[in-house]
């Protein structure tokens, strides 16, 4: 039996641009490959940062193109401690900046979120009480749990934060990937751009592999999170913007999105009709609008570990809740569910078998 | 007035292989971009993993390719400084790993470096007084000084290694381009792989844009290299590694190292006839038989500050040595000259204008 991977977060193989993408690396190799080639700028390709700079409103020169979102998060969260600022999360949150957060010796305070985004009365108790001076947050279609923040919440986040100094880094790698509707605006055009840095990707509306993330900084920033991008990496790999770019240019994201979106979404379907169908009564969910993800929650007292352990016992990987909170204090009844990565018949097959790793309720 | 750039050690554009690697980045999208488009193993692509491991003889699960060079000794130096262990490096020594080590706290130990390669009574002293635990070198070619260490001094630096319990971190990026015969045998190879990490990259020999290079670690480290890779960066960029070998699968490596070799090896020959042209009587060089770089020593008491910005002034970008020394404690008299990237006439126009820049020696 072929394990059937719930726990990728990864794009389905057959969503990557691949024959566009290979035309358009020649393309710019042949014709820029004097400079592609050699050392970049390490802010990355200049033409890529022009139009993200456009799509989004800001100076160009605020636009910090990097190898892959995490680098950028890696560089950003150096500047911002060395800065003296104290970091706060949400619960749960992204497992990979709060394993750089524990690399760099620092423990994030942490926020529950509910369905609605960020609960507002605990952040103020935190704001209150260690006074953390900036949040890392995905407000919209969040991994790990798919939740995406109401505008109400945004709004009043965003006045929370300037009455506190807290500044806000809006993680924003899953908002084109909706199924849906448009989802609420983003931190960064709420707040005019004041108090957030935004951060995002190419890798879940293009390719992972083209390792294209970017950040948009505050101009006081700038400075200082390019010292430190050289510091690390010297340069990215300006052909595959390039590559990236010439891809745009020859007008090929929007039609790549709709496949996206389409492709993503009736997995997310499949998801939920599967858990509807196996799952009812033994769990809980988040019921996502865009993203790659489903938070589980089961029955209060039954051990995700265990369950995840069975789970891959019987043929179906999943991502223990506890992954996703500061030094494992949480999420221990909770599951994360990638619908991203494999086709809808094994979202299917894959639910049917985690549901029979989970213990049947306690006859009441 | 055009500045001339004797600052930039990076190779000269006419040396890049543009259209080979541009054909080749399309026929592996093309053959398997549905995979290299994806996020890749953290260690990289396996072909080219097998081809590095097959060249040196080593078993492929102890070669990490990792997104140039720089990213690896970053996750290098942090395995080592969270395994207890305090570097020592040469001086000079290449800036950016004295940045990183400076980011990461820590001072490292420091011996000279001379014609021959490290001082062995010095080095002795310093592992007799300040217990370092790993030395940080480049013994072929060095950045910034562009000398080599003999052999004798490899094999008793091996022997001292061995003694005092000093792992050695070997970087080899220049070993390939060589103007002359081939230098003496690696570190790595004297020692038959034991107590010696060895790290390179295709940088210099094929293209820095490719951010393509590698580390080999001990079978002991390889776990801890990984999962801090993937914490750093997730994966590095498949697709040009993939690239990158079908480059060498098609036999592409050693017409370019020809090359390569031709271009910038003529360059050091139009380097040092313009500084015993121009400088003579006041400064003393090195004379290297590969690699990028010369080093300058001025007269005592002549500021490399100075020079450098009236150097600047006068049409010429150099680096103050002050830049290789752990915190500015050395190299005040001293310039990092980089023949790679500016063609012959600009560095015999170069040098001519540096030389201006440079107070007459005082009269005896």
């Amino acid at each position: 039996m072929t394990t059937i991977s719930l726990a990728r977060g990864v794009p389905a193989a057959e969503l990557l641009p691949v024959e566009e993408l290979a035309d358009c690396a020649r393309e710019v190799l042949r014709r820029e490959g004097s400079t592609l080639l050699n050392y970049g700028p390490v802010a990355g390709y200049t033409p890529l940062r022009e139009w993200v700079a456009a799509r989004h409103g800001v100076e160009v020169s605020r636009v910090v193109l990097t190898p892959g979102s995490l680098p950028g998060l890696v560089v950003l969260f150096q500047v911002l401690l060395a800065a003296g600022r104290h970091p706060l999360v949400e619960a749960p949150s992204y497992d990979r900046p709060l394993g750089i957060l524990d690399t760099l010796g620092v423990q994030p305070a942490a926020v529950p979120l509910t369905d609605d985004g960020l609960e507002l009365g605990a952040l103020e108790r935190e704001l209150a009480a260690r006074r953390p001076s900036f949040l890392y947050a995905i407000p919209t279609f969040q991994n790990p749990s798919g939740r995406t923040y109401t505008e109400d919440v945004r709004r009043e986040l965003i006045e929370l934060a300037r009455v506190h100094d807290l500044l806000l880094l809006e993680d924003d790698p899953y908002r084109l990937v909706h199924f849906g509707g448009e989802p609420p605006p983003t931190l960064f055009e709420l707040a005019a751009g004041d108090g957030v840095v935004y951060a995002s990707s190419f890798s879940k509306v293009v390719a992972p592999g083209l390792r294209v993330g970017y950040l948009i900084v505050p101009p006081e920033l700038v400075g200082a999170v390019e010292e430190r991008a050289v510091a690390t990496y010297l340069s990215p790999a300006v052909s595959l913007q390039a590559a990236l770019y010439e891809f745009i240019a020859r007008g090929g994201l929007e039609p790549n999105l709709a496949r996206v979106r389409t492709g993503i979404g009736a997995r997310r379907d499949a998801t939920l009709a599967a858990l509807d169908e196996h799952l009812g009564g033994a769990a809980t969910w988040s019921r996502p609008d865009g993203g790659y993800f489903v938070w589980l929650d089961l029955a209060d007292g039954v051990s995700a570990d265990d369950v995840a352990d069975r789970a891959h016992e019987a043929g179906v990987a999943v991502v223990k809740g506890s992954d996703f909170f500061s030094r494992g204090a949480g999420g221990h009844s909770s599951l994360r569910l990638a619908y991203s990565f494999v086709s809808t018949r094994e979202l299917g097959d894959g639910i049917a078998r985690l549901a029979a790793a989970i213990p049947a309720p306690a006859a009441v």
